[in-house]
């Protein structure tokens, strides 16, 4: 059986998608970090993995991006979206006044701005791993903790929900990317192709190596920025276009943002959802 | 004397930056946060703050944009940049196998990768509100903590260097804007505006948008994208050209993105760097 990668511990959102993905059809593995999921994909110690990329509220998880730009050479094969609900949980009979710190995964945390700044603005705010790793603290803790959670790490852990469905926005979903060592060479018919460049040093770079999908009618879904970690002002794009790369005028237009490009690594061609 | 925000405690980056940059001209005032800093402004209770927009090896500060875009109505009126050196501070005699925790600002511990994988893959990482806070609680705990913080905090509370100048790559920097409730109207010669959209959800929308300041050959110095927070797939684009607002080509270019906007914001036209 293939070996599926995630973010543990037991409870994240990371394994609720590498359950609901897979169906049964992979061993799933799970990993400490997003990083060491990601390596060890690219090392094949496993097959594939799955990891969030991109949240509705909080935006790009950047460790995934900047794996995939800098720190390995892996594509993306597929996405999956998964409707994410945060909590607010408490070992049972906390009163409001007693919680001292609240824990949970950053992501979570930027997804609970609200409800953070409403309630709790003096309140010592946590990072921690996973938003799972923040439920069982609760849960040993002497009740000063709350977490910022799923659901099921409330049932998970025995603790009660003082806030449910906290998070800023309803709509909140995190989009997440299936990773392989060897690219995706189906073709839909629906794909779309995502690209990680740095644009020449010089005025307009950026809007001529985008100019060049543009001349060629080709949609762009998406650009994210992130630093080349080698001084201010110099960024890698991330970029998602509608089509496949087996599609000649997608191949022709990336193969010209190559040759623009300073840095140029193409991350994969996927069905879109 | 007007007064000058930053984000807080004693120790952080910000205040280093709002010290260096006010040279005494300015009461300054420490707040817990960088979202009740910028509020503070749009409220009048204070007249100026300076907060980190930007860092080279981690990127955009993502608090920062989301208030400047859909919290307050506030503008950047300059830039600072400033120079970091992370150092890893422990309490005096501490071994590296006493570590069990490290904490420091999630902007400091995304510039410290490198140390954090390479030395301590299994420690307990923990995000605080910011650098002086985590050197703080290092001073007051058992010596099983440590901290990722500037050298100026391990003088303040007595701490020992075990790593120094641990963040991944030495050109390390941090930009501050200076955010104020009124424009900046003074034309340098050497300016850039800032300006936040979001485009129609439209195919080639986005492209459009940019293709209206290309088309003028305005210079396009980063282009940055936050989630609307209404769904995935929707987004607010930052974007920083060359120019000020005063510059009748920049005004109606800048007036044609608006126009094709669902959303838009001027955040300032300042003298760069």
């Amino acid at each position: 059986m293939d070996k599926l990668g995630y973010l543990g511990p037991h409870g994240t959102f990371s394994e609720q998608a590498a359950v609901l993905w897979s169906c049964g059809k992979y061993e799933l593995k799970e990993y400490p970090t997003i990083a060491s999921a990601i390596k060890a994909v690219d090392n094949k110690d496993i097959d594939l993995c799955i990891v969030p990329i991109e949240n509705s509220l909080n935006g790009s998880v950047t460790a995934t991006l900047d794996m995939l730009a800098f720190e390995c050479d892996v594509y993306i094969t597929e996405e999956y979206i998964l409707k994410i609900t945060q909590n607010f949980l408490v070992k049972p009979g906390t009163k409001k006044s007693d919680i001292k710190t609240i824990m949970s995964h950053p992501q979570a945390l930027g997804q609970c701005v609200k409800l953070l700044e409403a309630e709790f603005c003096t309140t010592d705010i946590r990072a921690v791993n996973s938003t799972a790793l923040a439920a069982k603290t609760v849960h040993e803790s002497d009740g000063t903790i709350a977490a910022i959670a799923p659901e099921s790490a409330a049932k998970m852990y025995g603790l009660e929900i003082m806030y449910p469905e906290c998070n800023d926005d309803k709509s909140n979903c995190t989009r997440f990317a299936i990773i392989s060592k060897t690219r995706n060479m189906t073709v839909t018919g629906k794909d779309k192709s995502s690209v990680v460049f740095s644009a020449e040093h010089k005025p307009g770079a950026l809007y001529n190596a985008i100019g060049l999908l543009g001349n060629e009618k080709i949609n762009l879904l998406k650009i994210e920025s992130r630093p080349m970690k080698d001084g201010l002002g110099n960024y890698a794009f991330f970029i998602d276009i509608e089509g496949n790369i087996d599609d000649a005028k997608i191949y022709f237009a990336l193969d010209k943002v190559k040759t623009h490009s300073l840095f140029y690594k193409f991350l994969g061609s996927y069905p879109y959802k």
